[in-house]
């Protein structure tokens, strides 16, 4: 398999191509990173887009959800979908309004989603999609039933198209501008945990697992 | 005006209606505490989902790029639009696979794009986007010229139907969950700012402007 995605009509980076990648383990990289992606699908010419959690595995992406959705019966039907995930990493402050900007990291991804019918596979998927949201939780938890099982609607996205877009660094002003005495720079931003909340109706003594205590966030599914 | 949006078939809420909102202030205030949406758009059948920053102002939401870029190329022609914010407030860790959550605020808005081409409204436009990022900035930077605003397309995307969903508050787990002995409850999640990191060329005794220095998220336009 290639180590890039090859660019096509729809992934190639029109605007600024220099922050364009397709590197496969890019791609990955920022995929797994995510908490959610934003769903993309078209009814009757009309765009949703729907935030939604997700995991990728290999080079599938799976969401899932309720049969009952809107979403999820739509993309049951196998039309053509757009994941995107972004990463804000930081508000890009220049020295002029124009070249304001913000590091992210991006990725949009294109494919059809097919029904994941197989009641083992779909177990596997929803182990693999509990785990890269927070890792370890699946191993102590009542693991779906039979019936749960069936009221889940899973979805694989195969990745046929990707792209990602990055932006790193300082601002970059007018030449002519740098010499304005105004503040310039990058102002970080991470999405970050707080103290675990415990459920009003557990046990007092139940500890907080480690991997609550400190979370750093998804982790790649396998 | 009415105080809330009117459901309609796009945005009535199928899934867990309870979690759905049509409030016209809620919308707004989601809206509003977003550094960026994920617009959708469709091209020849194909979804497209874009991350971008915007800005609300009123009943209308506005986003700027590039003359360039597809996605904005494409809005030009007065396509339908789909503009997706979506706030992640927290993992919600349920004793069964089957309850996680997550605890978030979304909203999803459907309109159809305008260009904006009188160069005062692009300019006041651009002032309500810069100051939404980080309120006071617009005031210290060198503002566009006249060259610059041509080179910026700016659409407004009017909220014509509009709706949230949020979840909030801990686990709900099957009655017979609640004895098993697995911590459960809720990871909050926030983003936040870090320390700011002065531009490599600025001159050194530049101060941090209080704005950087105690960033709390983007500010409501007007």
């Amino acid at each position: 398999m290639s180590d890039v995605y090859e660019p096509t009509e729809r992934t190639t980076v029109t605007r600024l191509p220099a922050r364009g990648a397709y590197d496969r383990a890019v791609v990955h990289q920022i995929l797994d990173e995510a908490l959610i992606c934003h769903l993309g699908f078209v009814v009757n010419g009309q765009p949703f887009v729907i935030p939604t959690i997700h995991v990728r595995v290999g080079e599938t992406i799976y969401v899932h959800g309720s049969p009952a959705s809107r979403m999820l019966r739509t993309l049951e039907q196998g039309v053509p979908a757009c994941v995107t995930v972004t990463h804000v990493d930081g508000l890009v402050l220049a020295r002029s309004a124009f070249h304001h900007s913000m590091n992210y990291r991006s990725v949009v991804v294109f494919g059809t989603a097919t029904v994941v019918d197989d009641p083992a596979t779909k177990f596997e998927i929803l182990h693999a999609l509990t785990n890269h949201l927070i890792r370890g939780r699946w191993e102590e938890i009542r693991q779906p039933s039979p019936e749960e099982l069936r009221r889940t609607l899973v979805l694989a996205i195969p990745i046929e198209e990707a792209s990602a877009k990055i932006r790193v660094g300082p601002p970059l002003d007018e030449e002519e501008d740098y010499d304005l005495p105004v503040w310039a720079g990058v102002l970080p931003l991470t999405l970050s945990a707080g103290e675990p909340r415990p459920d009003p109706r557990l046990a007092p003594e139940t500890a907080v697992p480690a991997y609550a205590a400190k979370f750093g966030g998804p982790a790649p599914a396998y």
